[in-house]
């Protein structure tokens, strides 16, 4: 059964997943995780530049992809739609048959404060790259913020649904009901209308 | 010419700004940015818990004062306009009058990777604030997490066009400008409906 990058930064991965729930991430050592991968600490950074870096082993992937999803997206495409469309290619096609350990890892994450500001600086990185590539296909830089910016909350308030146990639907569908949520949220013209002074 | 929160705070800021604009902010000790500014480093200690938070003297108060807007805002004004009505709050009666330290400061954060680590934290944890306040007030948890996610993107839309070199109009108008842009982003219906799959 082969699964996509299933290599050595996996399986620390996994030894790192299960090290940091049962001690704790500030208890854990490099060499604690390259051992219960039953690997050297060198294999480990030949991988990864610090501890944090282990439970990130997608994010350069997933943000390659979908940079490329956008790039090959029709010209028309409204931005938005273009960068939900990526991210729901991503969704089906990397991220759905890995449920249960991106689970397990958000758990983790959300629960260390250290990987937590990593997981921020990842996603503000994942935000910039796709705003700088609506921009290159000629969106108005403000439009390319917000549309990417607007894409990641959606996709953020899916993915936390997706994560949380019992849910069963998948990301790409938790995806498209999220958008249609901010949609609703953003866009009550009568809203908009009273506000303005 | 009394500002807000005239103290040892301010000036250790203003040190820390000339420091970090002069040498970088790695290379500047505490030590440094006590001298500059004419203090101890104990007085540096009691403000502050690390070299990083020197730059962030506003974030506490600023948070309490935009919790305590939307906990005082109309219970019948929609999810974004109360937040967005409490941005443009703290925007006129704290961030206007302070507009040229805001705009040195962010250009220093921006450029280093640390304290733009730090920055994003502190966003984050105040989108939670809001949300967390919204869903007191009654708000479904996903709707509250979707609207502060929206007014602070629309916010740093607009503050990052308000400390752009030779912008004048103010950050109360940008951020009006700013969620009507992202608004028109987010609510194509006709872009809406052909997305659905």
């Amino acid at each position: 059964m082969p699964r996509w990058k299933p290599d050595a930064a996996e399986r620390l991965q996994a030894a790192a997943l299960d090290l940091f729930d049962e001690q704790g991430f500030e208890r854990t050592t490099i060499a604690e995780i390259a051992q219960r991968a039953g690997l050297t600490q060198r294999t480990f950074f030949n991988h990864f530049t610090d501890k944090r870096e282990v439970l990130f082993i997608l994010s350069a992937e997933l943000q390659q992809r979908i940079v490329q999803e956008i790039a090959t997206c029709d010209d028309t495409t409204p931005p938005l739609d273009t960068v939900v469309r990526a991210l729901e290619a991503v969704a089906e096609t990397v991220l759905e048959q890995r449920r249960t350990v991106t689970a397990r890892r958000h758990a983790v994450v959300t629960a260390n404060p250290e990987l937590h500001e990593r997981e921020l600086s990842k996603n503000a990185a994942l935000t910039t790259a796709i705003a700088t590539e609506l921009h290159t296909r000629g969106h108005p830089r403000q439009t390319a913020f917000l549309a990417a910016g607007a894409a990641m909350l959606a996709q953020q308030a899916a993915f936390h649904q997706w994560t949380t146990p019992g849910e069963t639907r998948t990301l790409s569908h938790l995806l498209t009901e999220a958008v249609h949520s901010l949609s609703t949220t953003v866009s009550n013209p009568a809203t908009r209308k009273s506000h303005q002074r």
